[in-house]
């Protein structure tokens, strides 16, 4: 399904189903290529690349790779071995997303059982739909949990508007639907509440900028961008009623992993009384971690994402080194916001505390069955 | 003096002492060009331009302003009215640094003692000198109280490389000599301490990855380059020791004004029990203010600074857009760190807590000039 029909998506099956198309996520919002991905290189590739990104995205996109692994399979007998293989590739592309590895050993299990190769390609398409499916409904479900959330701050507010702050793209860029951390916002917006983003650039890569300024704009929904360093000083002026974000992996004690910056909003959100909300499907939490600084991988990419800014000037993109030739960088992805910064997680059972206990209440047929 | 010779300065006379030269500083790291300002309205626009910046210079290359102003007026007999009026429009070219107000009026105050024309301007010349010579000396006073911080950690480290943190810069660039918070810093390495500096980017203009980088590389200061985001994560995994910023007013009971994003690394500081010190001169303190958030007038720049980042590419400066063509931005330049997020002032006289008892230990005589 490409982007320009319909309710857009970031990911779908080419017309002939043979190859997973994308959108090129890393040339948004200056231009709108799509690309199509054909072998488990090329999902490793994309993964990496960020051409797709943002955690239940890269789930889904994985899942489909276990697809692509059994389809270039065809003509031989399914090697379960193989497979197997082919999922550790797939789940060591990046390290923090635990949706990743969640979705591929979810359609690695269902893939181990085919008897043909045709069953193999069967079973993996049929469980790739569904997590993807799944992930949809859970985002929508999100958007209708946290929804009430900014309904509550516009009747406080005696219906003016609300602004939402947050920090990267957990958006339907992010999400296939909806998204998680942008759901409640369109759901509030639909319903028509008057409601205002800012949109953290969210250097280096700029998915603030880029993503969700983007998405805001195709939706028509009112934001502004600001650089990252500016949420602290808008909490202290009152310019923040609420901060949403999404996050990359959650442990079971509510510690969030999310885009690197998130932990100093959390910080200010805490220090100005501004409620500080993650929302995330239930694929993001791992279940086996607890204390999320000391336990969560933080991927380190490349120091040239710092050393340059990727934009558009006149007709095309151009990148541009913004320090000294010679300096060098450090680029980790992501940080840790401890739980007891989290006012609440917006989930698709509901909005609980970002702790063990309220978690668990939550989820514990999930829990139970890693324990 | 043009900065490839001897000890570079951002700021000097021309040979024939008829003009200001200074670096263009939106130029560095990739370009050295310097120009040679002539008139008020030459200093109004590099000040507001920000071809010089940082709140020492702003008040020493304002102070030159009247300078200029009276040269521009020989041939006439003094005219107090006009100084003022002078004194007015540079004292309104950026509004937070409260250097530029303190300077102004500084030699502003000696000229409206001038009989003659001529007598103005050595008059003016003579105060700038000195306002430049006494912040010159202010910085170098600055590093001997702050390097015993970093000599203190040093040991603790058992002569381990110190990691310091800083935002933005507030180095000789922002300045003329030794730079505020790098002065303890340059102090130090001059010492043999094995000092590191995380340098923030310090988004939108890249104060921090253009020219905090360019100094320290040119000193031969290890340090790296990163995101505005990082330092949350760093801090958390013990990765700074030491977090040294500027400011550009600091009221009397120790709230400080400094380039926006500061107070978000003031609280990652707290929150991990990193140190956090402010290097200012005494000229930076606005000892009529108590309560910094509410009180020190925050400027709003252009969106498009924002909205663009310029950088380098291949042969030349380009600047790319980074967000969609329509989507809004702010750019707000400076926030308030409350001072109980700091845990010093290191000012020339020593270095003392953000509280106001403590401040007036130091400087009680300041403060009765104005109370």
């Amino acid at each position: 399904m490409p982007g320009n029909s319909q309710r857009r998506r970031p990911l779908w099956l080419d017309a002939d189903e043979q190859a997973l198309g994308v959108i090129d996520q890393r040339r948004l919002p200056h231009q709108f290529v799509t690309l199509s991905l054909k072998t488990v290189d090329d999902v490793i590739h994309a993964i990496r690349e960020m051409v797709v990104r943002g955690a239940p995205l890269i789930g889904a996109t994985a899942a489909y790779g276990m697809w692509l692994a059994a389809t270039n399979s065809m003509g031989h007998a399914p090697d379960p071995d193989h497979f197997r293989q082919e999922a550790l590739r797939l789940k060591a592309s990046r390290p923090t997303a635990i949706n990743l590895a969640w979705a591929v050993d979810r359609v690695l299990g269902r893939m181990e059982t085919a008897s043909t190769a045709q069953v193999a390609v069967d079973l993996a398409r049929h469980e790739a739909d569904a997590v993807t499916r799944e992930e949809i409904e859970n985002c929508r479900r999100i958007g209708e949990f946290g929804r009430p959330i900014i309904e509550e701050l516009s009747r406080a507010n005696d219906g003016r508007t609300v602004h939402v702050l947050t920090h990267c793209n957990a958006g339907w860029l992010a999400c296939i639907e909806h998204g998680t951390a942008t759901a409640p916002i369109y759901a509030a917006f639909d319903r028509g509440i008057d409601v205002h983003v800012w949109v953290d650039e969210t250097r280096p890569l700029n998915q603030g900028a880029r993503l969700t300024a983007w998405e805001l704009a195709e939706r028509g929904v009112r934001h502004t961008v600001i650089a990252d360093n500016a949420g602290g000083h808008l909490m202290q002026h009152g310019m923040v009623d609420l901060v949403i974000v999404g996050s990359d992996r959650t442990t079971a004690n509510g510690d969030v992993a999310n885009k690197i910056g998130t932990y100093l909003k959390a910080l200010a959100a805490k220090d100005n009384g501004v409620p500080f909300y993650v929302a995330l499907p239930s694929s993001t939490f791992d279940w086996s971690l607890r204390d999320g600084v000391a336990d969560i991988p933080i991927e380190e990419r490349n120091p040239e994402e710092v050393r340059w800014v990727q934009g558009w000037e006149g007709e095309g993109p151009v990148r541009v080194r913004i320090c000294p030739e010679k300096s060098p960088a450090a680029n980790f992805a992501f940080d840790v916001t401890p739980g007891h910064l989290v006012t609440g997680l917006i989930t698709e059972r509901g909005v609980c505390r970002a702790t063990a206990a309220d978690i668990r209440r939550l989820f514990a047929d999930k829990i139970k069955t890693i324990c």
